[in-house]
């Protein structure tokens, strides 16, 4: 897999090659859906979302991706990410069993060229206030990532 | 002056280098003042503006860049860009005069590197639902050029 060298976009150290291919997936299929996307949003509360769209009416859908049963497992933090968004997805892959995944969240089953929704998560609407504030971020974090690729003499921070 | 290349942000072919010039210390600007910036943003009447700023509370400004006093004679199209807008300003440079800016707007005063505001524009807030759809526009278009940059491969539309 060929990815464009020099973006700069905040990659996690920590993030797997699996879990980088699979964002690649999942954002091809929000974006076909008529959503933008953006990786690594931090929230209020202080997490970090891997994935969240905004939807052409505002709507706010975050995707969490989990590449290993093990990375699932050791990671409950996901109860913190459904006050930040209207629905809620998991996004793994072919190697791990979809039972694993909660009920309570949408499941998609994502490689590195594309994604494929199998469960439709519940919607819990948020508050228009939230909604706003997501909306917010969403822009500030796009906006300023392309901002210092289009004048990096600017020396911006990084988001 | 050095503008990195390959940026997949659309620029104007009609677009002199002084008036990208002032697009760039507007920018900066802005990004000062903690809003963030895209620019020749598609408005909901077919207009484009060439910047526009998302504030920490989501305020909405434009600002129309002109390079000269044709430039800005030619031009009355201006007038159709405030109900996108809380806050409407005009940018150009020391070599244009104050003068033929009309007191309805902002004025900013701009080389390459940054930019000063000469006189605050007045407010006129959006309707929560223009604001709403402002935000939205804001936050796909910077995006959805983002998303571009990092996945060149996808073949996504030119926005």
């Amino acid at each position: 897999m060929v990815y464009s060298p020099a973006i700069a976009v905040p990659r996690d150290g920590r993030q797997s090659d699996m879990a980088h291919a699979l964002q690649r997936g999942v954002g091809r299929l929000f974006r076909a859906r008529g959503h933008a996307v953006v990786t690594e949003l931090g929230l209020g509360n202080g997490r970090r979302a891997d994935i969240v769209a905004l939807g052409p009416q505002g709507e706010i859908t975050i995707v969490e991706i989990k590449s290993s049963i093990e990375d699932f497992r050791a990671d409950r933090k996901w109860l913190d990410y459904g006050p930040y968004c209207d629905a809620l997805f998991f996004a793994s892959h072919a190697g791990v069993p979809a039972e694993i995944f909660p009920a309570e969240a949408g499941l998609i089953l994502a490689d590195g060229y594309g994604a494929e929704i199998l469960r439709e998560p519940p919607r819990t609407p948020l508050t228009a206030a939230r909604r706003k504030a997501m909306m917010i971020a969403f822009g500030k974090v796009a906006a300023h990532r392309l901002h210092g690729l289009v004048d990096p003499e600017a020396g911006f921070a990084e988001l």
